[in-house]
């Protein structure tokens, strides 16, 4: 039987995740990339903590990687933004590499990113293969909803909430959410910041493209989320006072021509002890649907997702192809190239 | 523009609904359907209740209304069988004319009524057009839940629980579901019942056929739904005392060659004063995932689900096709003739 060949590229706490559940899979893995010299060189086994020597080593360069392994899909786990993620997905198309990414951003880069969307879809058509945004997003925030809001005959308005605990990703994120902050620091920077995209309106614009509707006004507000008693930062070894900043939430909000409103409200903040990552969304119109995830699994979903998608990106025309195009997602009992339609 | 061109085939409560949502949704309706002599002869607008004067009367003879119209799509509301169903489904693929049923059994109609579905795929292939069961279930119980497994590594088990008000649906469903015997009764129909399939059985072969899983065992466990304190059937026009039988609640179960099991609660049963319909899932493995409708609006969600998926089944290559092979359900708001393919 044919195998898949992939390529780990960023190993990094995701990807070690998504390792382990492509080898329970049955993916061959042929090659791993990273930048850092405390992983290069290494068996991808024990840089991802999997307690195996899987036989391949970290390499740190990725050409070579790409160019040299006839591999089937590149898995990407290393930046947010499209600025940053272009040349890791070019690359993968110039050497005819499918690729899929849990860059936040990739989701939905239509609007946000348009002429570096453009060219990616272009090269991965002129090389035949796949490019594509998944991880928890796919489900959770875009196809969920999408298909919630199929079973709605008129909508009025869509209304979703999110959170997710800053402490789990690292003192640099912990900064970037602002942490810590005076509520006069955060507002000052608020005024001053030039932010990239929130990754909310990569939502809100997927959403857009399922349905058909119209975008006519897009508005962010950003609120502080202030410490109503002391709270502990782990990632910046920091006690937050009552009264300061311990993270934000964005709301993006767009109206359509339709007459449909469009909201999704992201709370990034250190969490009390008690707190888990809730999605929530409310479909307000004819009828009106409810769905609540409580207590969602982010970290090991955004893997899960990114593995189940495989044979889907494979699968799929050549492109950039985003997760609302794509298949409905399927439980994967078996291994993944059983599910590879040529 | 093309317009799409529909025959209401049973013109009860639900496709009362239905007809309005599909004349909202720009869709032409071109003939009705009834058994009833109250209803054969008047106006499908003031049978249904809509307050307006369609021009279309309802009729006694289906293979005229289907002959004669060059109708896309048939919307069939009148029986929950496949016995039943049968003869209402072949009529359409004779005539040539695509045809969606919220018939419960026509959800997966393929283990429990193997040979009628076969004929029918046959004869829709043969007659180029596609015979679909949706509904409410559609996505609530099949690709809602499919959907979520999707967003899974490892699936130990599946445990699904929907509860429906049994005073919603008339006296012979009451009746059918044992509302005011007593606990006796109830266990001595129970030994003595030839029951056709649950419901939930055929939910459980759709989320089979869905993921690959291969059946092990069935089981089918049904317990009688006690009264706590006295109830009102106002179906009945009936007070079932505390002790007696108010509904009951099957349980389907299968195990499954790969170790996965799925199960399905559904209670059908007297409401108390405050109960509104529920659906919740979970999902346990890797990752666990919950998943909760609270208050889920049945009986409309059952008409927009039909009308939504009108043009899923006109693009749908010709065949007995099931809702889990169907795209992703999308909001449609725009006239139904725009989602048309070809």
């Amino acid at each position: 039987m044919r195998r898949i060949r992939a390529v780990m590229y960023g190993v990094g706490a995701m990807n070690a995740i998504t390792t382990r559940m492509l080898l329970e899979k049955g993916v061959d893995i042929v090659g791993a990339v990273a930048r850092s010299s405390e992983k290069v060189g290494r068996d991808l086994g024990e840089v991802a903590g999997l307690g195996i020597t899987t036989g391949v080593l970290v390499e740190d360069d990725p050409d070579r990687v790409l160019g040299e392994r006839s591999a089937d899909i590149a898995l990407i786990a290393v930046s947010s933004y499209m600025t940053d993620q272009y040349e890791h997905l070019r690359r993968c198309a110039m050497h005819g590499v499918n690729a899929i990414t849990l860059s936040e951003e990739s989701l939905y880069p239509w609007r946000t990113s348009p002429a570096m969307t453009a060219e990616l879809d272009h090269l991965a058509k002129q090389n035949g293969v796949t490019l594509t945004g998944s991880g928890f997003q796919d489900t959770f925030w875009v196809n969920l909803v999408g298909l919630l809001m199929g079973t709605a005959h008129r909508i009025d308005s869509v209304a979703g909430r999110a959170t997710w605990n800053v402490d789990e990703f690292g003192p640099e994120l912990s900064r970037d959410q602002r942490v810590g902050n005076t509520e006069q620091e955060f507002d000052q920077w608020l005024r001053d910041a030039d932010r990239p995209p929130t990754f909310g309106l990569n939502v809100l614009h997927a959403l857009l493209a399922d349905t058909g509707l119209t975008a006519a006004q897009f508005t962010l507000t950003t609120k502080p989320v202030i410490a109503s008693k002391s709270m502990r930062s782990n990632s910046l070894n920091l006690d937050v006072p009552a009264g300061d900043v311990i993270g934000f939430t964005d709301v993006d909000e767009v109206t359509t021509r339709e007459g449909t409103s469009l909201r999704f409200e992201m709370r990034g903040s250190l969490y009390d002890v008690d707190e888990a990552d809730v999605n929530e969304w409310r479909i307000d119109g004819e009828p009106d649907v409810h769905v609540i995830n409580p207590a969602v699994p982010t970290q090991l979903a955004t893997c899960s997702q990114m593995v189940n998608r495989v044979p889907d990106v494979i699968n799929a025309p050549p492109g950039f192809v985003t997760v609302e195009q794509l298949p409905r997602l399927r439980y994967r009992p078996h291994p993944l190239a059983q599910y590879l339609t040529a």
